[in-house]
């Protein structure tokens, strides 16, 4: 792509990932790798780097190492290693461009950096997102009486969000029952019962009165609310994370909390549409992009946008445990979002300046307004 | 675009728009004006502009009140103030280069032009469609025994169409109950304690067992039936409008009326399939195109027309409000769809004689079919 | 298109198509003809030729006849008479350049070609594909007790499998039930009573717990199971095929069966997913390629590649009755997998040896790997 001044703009734009996790600490062996760069698993006879977030990342994360482009797998990992976790992670997130990460704590099979230490290495600034499962999970871990479970995850979910640097809760509903819920508030007793069923029988949070009781919780909270839909690992049950599925519950919490829906493919024209008619919705693309890579960004963008205000929608990389993904979810937006700007400019369909403008807004401003983060952050450096 | 043979064809052929409202007579304010282009609502902070229809307006709709090219929202605004309703809407109408209009008169919280009047700005020919949750609805209003409901609904709707320039009838059971019904016709009995519940409670018929029973009465009635589907406000429940529900209903009415599945976004392909197995099946991605914009309007075409014969798909722009949507969606429809058939007769994918025959069933030809109206609507004028 | 490697060597590549069809040996009339090449029907005023595979065929078919590219279809249809039906299926045939098929014998009402005939037709090899319905059928028609029907299915089941050349089975649940099915096995007296009812009855199965139980028969026998999913003629209910329903199946029987995705389309990225996080699934967009046409094909193989590994799409024609098929199919193909592949090339999003493998791969290499056949199969010639 030749350089216009959308991809200039946007090359130079210091961006705020919105929604994102740590970044594994260790070194990686090649398994432990390809079972990082893939939401399937490590199958005999079927590499994760034949498929095309392992193309894009012998591709455009092998040079960030000292490679030719498209360098072999076995080439990639073995400088990987050579280089060390520590210099690759500083490598990465340096090229990532990204000043401010929005980091969920709350998945982490693996040990990853704390929002501290990533902002650190990236040179950047990060807040924390409170899963909101995980709060539910330790008040089970901790013993609690089923007709006091409301209370207690309440109370243990306001501490959580009141600690330093949170900005944001999140539900993984998606995973434990998806959205086809009843989208009422439960009643006291309704949540009783079912906590007492749950508690008797322990693992985790997936009942259906406790989702919905901790998505209401959420709305108690006033804290904005990241939703998983959409893409995932093989847990999704994928026809019931379709986002539209929230529709009475949106009704029912208008005028409350701020609704994100995260990653959202294949349901990203589901997502654009209650963006557009929800004033509290908005959407990302997030995880979607660096496993499509930046040969197919722009086509998944299109759809996100095609009838999305501008307003609307959010940068997340949703990088998990290797580094290279928060550089190829930046590239990969960078690339896509700019194609797509600067095609229009060049048809005479938009101006530059709304151009330079919505690439400002997606990229950095729109997440500083959802989350009241000082606009300070994200600006383009002298 | 340059303007190769397809493209002239397409700019000179006067459309048939086959679904569309009336236009608003008042002066707008910028709060009116923004609630007219939008799904959503007025909402602090973001403007109906911030999107695509916004910055489509700005750029194909500006130019007609004398503006330049992505003129700002305030000086079009402005500018339409000084012009006045009246003018504004003449010259839009006049821009949409389209002959004939099938107006849904059913829909008009604000006060809007009827079909005459439409007909007389634009310069052309207005039929009528009659919304039949409308007629059920002044029926109930009217008073009525449950027992005596199906049959003085009918008879008013006999009554309604009967009008003359009545050429169709539309359904917004989308908007109702959604398409997941029982496909039967209701028995006397279930119609008529279905109608004791509705007219008892009053409000907006959307019993399910009074849906199915309104589009059994459509069949009976024996014109066209149009249909809402997927895309539209939040009072829709998207994963309930998706027209490919509907597959059941269409095997029981199959050889008797046809339907013509409005919209569809983000289910053009449902739709698609379904106007390829069955024949009594048509489609549009009207109120789409405006909305997305021509920077997308292609795309969506793309999809539409992925299996579909060329008999089966027609012009609508779904106009609601603002005379700026005849045009742009107008705009919209000819720029994709000339765009889509140029490239495949430059790839030598298709004939130009094809091409330019499918430009003509598509603009005008088919809905002429589909209604019964003469063909010498929407000819080239000399 | 202009040449470029990927081109060649997709041009030279020697085909495996894993999901065909029999060729009917008939003469065909105009009716006949336009049957064969739609999924609706023969309608009064709509010719099949006047749809997206009607325009493909006019245009890379007739050459084959001696025709002009775009000749009518009157001119079509006289040269094929002419020619005959043994002619112009090896013409065609002989175009496709395929060297194995992969034949569901399991759907005839017309009298096609057997594998064995196709082969000859073709100069290449066929294998066999069973269709569990079928035996299933055969099975009640030639008189079982219902709690015998379990183990003479089964046994039926295996004997079928065990002929020559059989590689896989197929199931058509999505015409029979659709896939929202309790995924567990059945019980034995739940299948007796299942069969009691269904035996009692007659027709064709599409009792849910024998359809279940069908498709646990499939994990029994060991071999790969070829699902019909999505795209399909007018017995389909398009909500109800979305393969995403299959995920607790998938589940439940991770481990055991290659399960092959057919058609998939709108659902391709349903499907891309399934593929992506199941080791055990695989898709292809058969069936779909021609009725999109070259014009389109690329577009449904980009959605269809956005996230999958490259060891996961396979190649299909899905060819039924008309000999065009198999060439249209894999023209298509052809032309949309090099089209994909060459652009990122171009854009240095790929290199070349990476492209040229996986163009391998899913023309030829994957099929040979799932169904274990002979790599020789499919090599260039010299």
């Amino acid at each position: 792509m030749e350089a216009g001044p959308v991809q200039e703009t946007l090359a130079a734009l210091r961006l705020v990932d919105h929604h994102c996790h740590g970044v594994t600490a260790a070194d990686l062996d090649r398994e432990g790798f390809e079972s990082l760069i893939t939401e399937g698993g490590v199958w005999p006879g079927i590499s994760s780097f034949d498929s095309p977030v392992g193309v894009a990342v012998r591709r455009h994360c092998a040079p960030l190492l000292d490679l030719p482009r498209h360098a072999s797998a076995e080439e990639y990992l073995a400088r990987r290693a050579e280089l060390g976790g520590r210099e690759v992670n500083r490598r990465f997130l340096a090229a990532a461009g990204t000043d401010v990460f929005c980091v969920d704590t709350g998945y982490a099979p693996d040990r990853l950096t704390t929002p501290r230490e990533l902002a650190e290495v990236a040179g950047g600034a990060a807040y924390e997102v409170v899963r909101l499962e995980n709060v539910a999970e330790a008040v089970a871990a901790k013993g609690v009486e089923p007709d006091a479970y409301a209370d207690v995850f309440r109370a243990a979910a306001r501490d959580a969000v009141r600690r330093p640097g949170v900005v944001a809760v999140k539900s993984v509903a998606a995973y434990r029952t998806g959205f086809d819920l009843d989208p009422a508030r439960p009643s006291n007793p309704e949540v009783t019962e079912a906590a007492r069923r749950w508690l008797a029988r322990g693992g985790r949070l997936d009942d259906p009165v406790l989702v919905r009781h901790l998505l209401w919780t959420a709305v108690d909270l006033g804290l904005p609310l990241q939703l998983h839909t959409g893409f995932g690992d093989s847990d999704i049950r994928m026809h019931r994370v379709d986002p539209s599925l929230l529709t009475d519950w949106l009704h029912l919490t208008s005028g409350t909390i701020p609704v994100l829906l995260l990653h959202c493919w294949p349901y990203q024209r589901q997502a654009a549409y209650l963006a557009t008619v929800f004033e509290q919705v908005y959407l990302d693309v997030g995880l979607t992009l660096h496993y499509v890579g930046p040969a197919r960004a722009r086509a998944i963008l299109e759809e996100a946008l095609e009838i999305t205000p501008f307003r609307k929608l959010l940068y997340s990389s949703d990088a998990y445990g290797v580094a290279e993904f928060y550089q190829l979810g930046a590239l990969a937006f960078r690339h896509g979002l700019a194609g797509l700007l600067q095609d229009r400019v060049d048809a005479d369909e938009l101006s530059l300046p709304d151009a330079l403008r919505i690439s400002r807004w997606m990229g950095r401003d729109n997440a500083c307004r959802v989350y009241g983060l000082p606009l300070s952050h994200g600006e383009v450096r002298a």
